[in-house]
């Protein structure tokens, strides 16, 4: 199954030419998920030329404009795209009253249902919301106002081995019915376990850590993803001001990725001063080789 | 003096790539007026590198979304930009609770002043605003919502004839004098009326119409002026949906042109239906010849 994150924008605070505020679209089978909604997000949703039908779920971290300005804008435009599904958006405290506020001031009336989720958490992981195919957890981030990271994570599925159906010449009752765990009957009557016949997948995963301060106590949460997108708001020569601003270096979203033993880490929402987004890669580096920052438009695949 | 206007985005309702909602900076002198404020407004700001500290004026047409959705964005990144000088901000009656209700919840504290002037006149047009420059006027258009009209005119200046300056060896204070409309005395006693030492400049004038329904009344407000911006979110084809929607076609749009006898025409806020711009100023030369199709970037200098 098709699990991907795609950029739309990763720049903090100010945006710039082809660097837009905080935005992702994460691809998960069919579903689309998106993580934040910055300025711009819609219009990137266009320049990637990704469907916007398949939407269900919008997360957003925190109230500061440069994560959320963007929603109105793509909630009027699904509306007008002719939108009847309904969506979720999930948000900390005061998310609902905001939309509704902008939506209701803009004469903007959605012809769909729109549930929204507010998280008042201040500690714990929590599972928020499960699709068929996918789990969503949410936990708090250290910033200066209430901050949530996600988890996505992949539902377990049966997998039918390959040669267990030519073996056994399953028919398409049979197949279902391995699929949903059951054991099975032989054409000789011999009872075939489940276990012999299917495998579990191992599901794949992805965090998503922004804006927060370095907090070693993230890492239980998000141990062991597959991919982690962590902050990296600056380079460790300014932890001062990263940790006036509770913002991350690149050298702490690193040293996060090793304590979480994660796969692989990608870095984001770089102050407008670094032109050169390499000199963060690197610093990440320090900590955790298989880093990559991330640029406007990029596509991580997980296999 | 420099007098131009800068397109940020002219596309109708749902943005696209290159193709952001709408927006326009006006420059005059060294000042610089944003006439309506799209999502994305301030990235493109960016992209043509436009100096915001000499922005000084923000005018809304109306609250529909694809007008207003960059606004909180262009004030926070003021804000955080370090901005102490005071902004003006003037659109309908709303702009106010919508403006103070999303800073509040996205937790922006405005470190300048912003002083929101708010229209609710239905007929008429109204000077709003003065500055040494410019005189701004206001007259509202006929759309779905309260709309309103923008027609900024420069200032009448008085311009010192260079013969003069030589012919009576005038020192700085009798120019300084001359230029505030003081006759002066020569050297040889004998007054100097002040039309034989200068001359009124020829006041130079933007009108800008977005969004409404096609308005005949909408002619003498915008007499004469040197650059119409007109609305033509359709082909004439499509007359029917632009009464339902309240917009013009571009046909319409050519033939106020015509009826306010304008200098020159330029058409924007299409549907993202036409991907071919040409079609619509092809339509609207059918009944005004000296007309242009916007896009994205493009720079119009009144001469």
């Amino acid at each position: 199954m098709f699990f991907s994150v795609r950029i739309l924008g990763a720049n903090s605070a100010v945006p710039n030419k082809n660097r837009f505020p905080t935005s992702q679209c994460i691809s998960i089978g069919q579903e689309k998920v998106i993580i934040d909604c910055g300025e711009g997000s819609q219009i990137n949703l266009s320049t990637y030329k990704i469907k916007r039908g398949k939407i269900n779920h919008i997360l957003i971290s925190h109230m500061h404009g440069d994560h959320v300005y963007g929603l109105p804008g793509l909630l009027s435009s699904l509306n007008l795209g002719g939108r009847t599904e309904p969506l979720i958006l999930i948000g900390p405290l005061g998310i609902k009253e905001f939309i509704e506020a902008v939506l209701r001031m803009t004469y903007v009336n959605l012809q769909f249902p729109l549930e929204v989720k507010e998280l008042n958490h201040s500690s714990g992981k929590k599972l928020i919301e499960s699709s068929s195919l996918i789990d969503i957890f949410a936990f708090p981030l250290k910033h200066r106002v209430p901050t949530f990271g996600y988890l996505l994570t992949e539902k377990r599925r049966l997998n039918i081995r390959s040669e267990a159906i030519q073996t056994y010449k399953l028919d398409i009752s049979q197949i279902m019915a391995v699929k949903n765990g059951e054991d099975i009957v032989s054409q000789e009557g011999k009872t075939i376990p489940n276990a012999e016949l299917a495998q579990w997948t191992i599901p794949r995963s992805y965090a998503y850590c922004s804006d927060t301060i370095y907090d070693p106590q993230l890492a239980p949460y998000i141990q062991g993803v597959d991919l982690l997108y962590h902050e990296a708001t600056y380079l460790h020569e300014l932890k001062s001001k990263a940790d006036q601003h509770k913002h991350s270096t690149a050298l702490e979203a690193g040293q996060i990725a090793k304590q979480a033993n994660v796969k692989r880490l990608i870095i984001g929402h770089y102050s407008s001063r670094y032109d050169d987004l390499e000199v963060l890669e690197k610093e990440a580096r320090q900590a955790f080789e298989n880093t990559t920052v991330v640029q406007q438009g990029d596509e991580f695949k997980i296999e």
